[in-house]
């Protein structure tokens, strides 16, 4: 058997931002496994099966994708940003503790990528330059009770955030309590920066204070940053020192 | 005047891990200016001068990088990692809101690379595939009592955690005591891996429990993870699933 599974990062978009070492494992791959606009990134070859599939399925796709190796095949499975970091990577060992024994034994690897949360702090400065988290806000996977309660210890430990995932048209309104309870616990005066598309056409940076923020300046495609108190605009950056306390 | 500053990282070592945004630069450049280490990472060409400095003068050598790009020179200043997570993005804003007024009209750009947690959570698995935490341990920027909290306040959140600087000879105690507040706080039997030189020759991944974690598993070189409540083995991996509550 000489299959092989790669869990690669693609970065936020910027073809100039994938790694070295995920162009390889993609020139070598036999087939690619990822969500619909992840694989259409991937240019078409002779001998390249691409498998879009919708977002809705990650466990699915996970196991597609070793079921592929363990037949033998070369098999990229695509994540954008970083797949460690709510992305393919945690769904690929999930699928493989639920399957067959003999697919532990498979060559296995995951490739880092640049992750959206790190993609946007370049671009807007550095605003994680000093402690801090990263939330996936969505309540598919956790109850939303726990996400207010990370949120109120995060602001309480001092931490910048970052946040995955804020906000969507099946949940709009769950981000707004967000915004409600980071207010409540730092105050209005934070800064908070959206970033859209970062990298790609239509980029957009929008800072302002935690009191100016609205729901609407971010959607699903949208990393948001919170900075912690020490977190300043210097000319058109934004950046969190590292000194604190 | 066409001087400009980019705040390059170079990853955790291995050079397939270099965005080939950063290698752009690197060849545009007329100035290198890092930590010693880091600037031998750079091959030296004709027209190509490299600055190499002791870790501890950030400051300094962002100001150095600022004043040679005010004079018309192209200027990477090389980090290893992610330049914005505990390295010189937050050094180089410091120093420009202290500088020259003319300095932040300069053409600053902030390169990201891959951070030595993402590197090594790729290596590990997927110990950071739900909500974490990235704390810097060494207290030469912040007292140890902020720390401290820190750690209390992430373990309550259920995060997981990456840990940045664990330990230094000139401070061989306090990861000992970080490691006591963590067992304090989540118990032995959460999983905690450390890293050291990931990607690079001589790499090494040790896994084991809070409860048989000593402080001599780290040193400089090496980034720690510790997992939440949910995180766990399968096969040779270390994965935290998506899921919780």
């Amino acid at each position: 058997m000489s299959g092989w599974i790669a869990v690669a990062g693609l970065g936020p978009g910027d073809e100039a931002l994938v790694t070295p070492e995920v162009s390889l494992a993609l020139a070598e791959a036999t087939d690619v496994v990822g969500y619909i606009p992840y694989v259409a990134r991937i240019a078409p070859r002779a001998g390249l099966v691409l498998h879009a599939s919708d977002n809705r399925v990650e466990l699915d796709r996970a196991a597609h994708a070793l079921r592929l190796a363990a037949e033998g095949r070369r098999v990229v499975v695509v994540s954008s940003g970083d797949p460690g970091v709510f992305a393919m990577a945690s769904a690929l060992f999930e699928a493989l503790e639920a399957g067959p024994e003999d697919w532990r034994a498979l060559d296995i690897r995951i490739l880092p990528g640049i992750t959206a949360m790190l993609a946007a702090a370049a671009r807007l400065g550095a605003p994680l330059g000093h402690d801090f988290c990263a939330i996936n806000l969505s309540d598919n996977l956790k109850p939303w009770a726990l996400i207010e309660r990370r949120l109120r210890l995060a602001a309480q430990a001092g931490f910048a955030m970052a946040f995955y995932n804020p906000r969507s048209k099946s949940r709009p309104h769950q981000f707004a309590r967000a915004l409600e309870v980071l207010r409540e616990e730092t105050g209005g005066g934070t800064l908070i920066s959206f970033a859209r598309d970062v990298s790609k056409p239509g980029e957009t940076l929008t800072t302002v204070t935690l009191a100016e923020a609205t729901p609407e300046m971010a959607d699903m495609r949208t990393v948001v940053i919170l900075g912690n108190a020490d977190t300043r605009r210097v000319g058109r950056f934004v950046y969190t020192p590292r000194r604190a306390g």
